[in-house]
């Protein structure tokens, strides 16, 4: 799963019917510090994410095994909130 | 799912039986502010999205996952017709 | 689907079962002028695609649903002959 | 499979309930003598792989075909830890 | 499916139950006159291939579509050995 940030949202009136009902979020690929290193791309929400919050994003396939994400035309999902990022025994990230 | 431009059409009139019938749209990943970043290919259009539009399209299976794609052999459907991205509390890009 | 261009084939004999009887053809991904971009690699043709043929190539799991690769142990496949590309009202690429 | 190096872990508390139960680490992709490559990203763990340690990650929906990730919105597992990787005649990393 | 030339071989006792039984493979990604490209990764062998043949991988959920890979958690399988490749009306390669 990719680590990744919450810098925004995305709204979309005219869509396919398999994409109707989901909350859209704007994420980019982020460091284990937190720091945003991606392009911009957009993902459901179904942990109730919010700006500023470090996340895990699924992707492909696996972005559609939740039951909010079931058989939706997707192909990336927010599946977590991350609390705190360890490298060795080092704290490179703690959500606040 | 990725935020792209849609630039141009595509017409393919030797193809596959599993690619009949669809309409095929040249696309290219863009900016949160509607700018192109990438490289042209080609999505199905399931939305009537138009020259000029910015819109959500998903990749891999996931492109399968609408009432036109179903067992089509593709890997990227253009889902929806963004109206509006915010960074922030700044809106990036407004349809017109 | 990526826009390729045809620029060469390939032989395999010592090959599993899934893969024999099929068409292998080496494709290049190619701008929407039809000039070369990406490194050459290899695709199942189901359309009877020729040398600098522009093409549609489908990749992942859709490259399996057509009739010619059901189940085979394929990841790209030739879906479609480009005729026109349009970009804007401007013609960038039309088969010969 | 990717060759890639485990350099830490990550907690989420507040997750997908398809998510619950997993150890997630991190993991890097590294070259055959073990030297870290890539950017760091989450993977399930599926063999009890430890800090240090070279492993193959499975992506996308090879992830889920393992007992722990069956149905899981997962797209990266750990399958196996390294513990020879030899190229030509020569051993280029050794698990100690 | 990519043109990969075969360096290496991995060993991995500790290893998931679905990895159990395997010949892995490490290869890299190659052109069409043989010359190696890309990173070292690890791909299952189902055709016997041997140190400096030039391979076919497939990759996704393609490279499960084999008797040997079935249900197997991997996301890369060598599906055939080339013999020829041909740009244009020259070989660029030939097995030995």
């Amino acid at each position: 799963m990719q680590i990744a940030a919450v810098v925004g949202s995305c709204v979309s009136t005219i869509k396919n019917e398999r994409m109707v009902g989901m909350k859209l979020l704007i994420v980019r690929e982020a460091t284990v510090e937190g720091e945003i290193l991606g392009e911009p791309y957009v993902a459901v929400d179904t942990v109730d994410a919010g700006q500023g919050d470090l996340v895990l994003v699924s992707h492909g396939s696996g972005s559609r095994q939740t039951v909010q994400t079931l058989d939706r035309s997707v192909d990336a999902t927010i599946v977590g909130v991350i609390e705190l990022l360890e490298i060795g025994r080092r704290n490179t990230y703690e959500a606040r």
